[in-house]
């Protein structure tokens, strides 16, 4: 979305358009119940919808859809299963507030995401080059959020190999949209790494187990609580990547030195 | 928290103790009744509870607050107030959706933000000079952001003056802190403007506006969102602050050119 805005450059004034990020509402259905609501930013809804499914327990193919069926103008996503699902609406509603960014009862961390975070055994090894690697690649990739500086990035990455990047304001919901593609195209995770642009908190790092990657490399810091999950469920957590320098908070064994 | 980390400097590698931060949960009671739980940074918890109950709308000053307990061992915080409240359990589950980096209903943001969030009518003026200024002056006050690299940060300064900063690994518990410790000290707001350092979403924007200060200042962009409550909430936004650029977004008649 473009808007106006007065720009300062090296001293002169500008008044331009400039690429802004939207917040925009989907609501999804589960064989015509109501879920939850995502603010997202508006690509790749269908990944994101498949992957929110699967990392809330709700799918774990994306061929147990029977359709779904997104629609911009409504701001819905209807899905049909091919099984049968119950969820309780209010376990959805306490379930958000664990997920998000400030609020939530420390408890669900651990007793509704046990059902879908599993223990990572991957055996992906990085050199610190491919840790770097890793990063400049996901950087060089999502324009969007160089122009906009208002969203996360998250990417699906080999060593030396970008598989996919998506940008999203909501930092959740760039880790679904890679796992609702890999659910969908198939895409063999042995031997991936997640890159993300900002802090690895508890709930990023149960996505990532979530999703069964080994790897996690961010340029900021985990949480302690991140670094605790992190070391239980086998994922190795790399943080404050800063110029020539880097952290190993968990399983350095996969960090060749 | 210190935790163990490994350690790539240019080529070596080390093994050492890391200052993490931590997420800690916090229960606040109001009258006896469970309001919510807060996941914080463990820092300033008498403001973080002031400034949360006053965005909420539940007090409007810090006098109407009879005693407030908070415990660190069992994780709670106990108010009682002098007036009578009440609130909705639920209503305040569906809140906290709205409320964080993914996940809520469109009509929440306005529905029952109205009640809380006003047009700040403050005539601040900055020069480009301040803007740089103000993002200097926090960014040199938040040691725990530089340690960790996981928190965000929030500071309340006046053109060429810190007042005070504080960090969170929720961005609204930092606001909130300042928002507490405003309130509590009877600080004035004409004239002030708060620097954020995170991407200022229609959250953050709200937020600023309950405390009521005129213009925020962020590295980050704002969302579509946030520019949209900020030219009808009356406050400035300027945003993308790098080097010696940034993007005035609304009400640029505060910032001098």
């Amino acid at each position: 979305m473009d808007k106006p805005v007065v720009q300062y450059r090296d001293g002169a004034w500008v008044e331009a358009m400039d690429v802004i990020a939207s917040e925009y509402a989907l609501t999804i259905f589960v064989n015509d119940n109501e879920l939850a609501t995502i603010v997202c930013t508006p690509t790749h809804m269908e990944d994101l919808v498949v992957g929110f499914l699967a990392s809330e327990g709700i799918i774990r193919r994306a061929d147990q859809i029977e359709a779904l069926n997104v629609s911009r103008f409504m701001g819905t996503a209807r899905v049909t299963t091919k099984h049968k699902v119950t969820f309780n609406q209010e376990f959805y509603n306490k379930r958000y507030i664990a997920s998000c960014c400030g609020k939530g009862r420390q408890s669900f961390y651990f007793h509704n995401d046990a059902v879908t975070a599993k223990h990572v055994d991957d055996d992906v090894h990085l050199t610190a080059e491919q840790v770097f690697s890793v990063l400049d690649a996901m950087d060089g990739e999502a324009s969007l959020f160089h122009e906009t500086g208002g969203v996360h990035m998250a990417a699906l990455c080999r060593p030396g190999e970008l598989v996919l990047a998506r940008t999203d304001i909501g930092r959740h919901n760039a880790l679904d949209k890679i796992y609702g593609h890999v659910l969908k195209a198939g895409i063999s995770l042995s031997g991936t790494v997640i890159a993300f642009s900002g802090r690895i908190s508890s709930e990023v790092l149960l996505k990532v187990a979530k999703i069964g990657v080994g790897v996690v490399v961010a340029r900021s810091a985990p949480t302690a609580l991140a670094i605790d999950m992190a070391e239980e469920l086998g994922i190795t957590a790399v943080g404050f990547v800063r110029g020539r320098s880097f952290n190993v908070y968990t399983h350095a064994w996969r960090i060749q030195r």
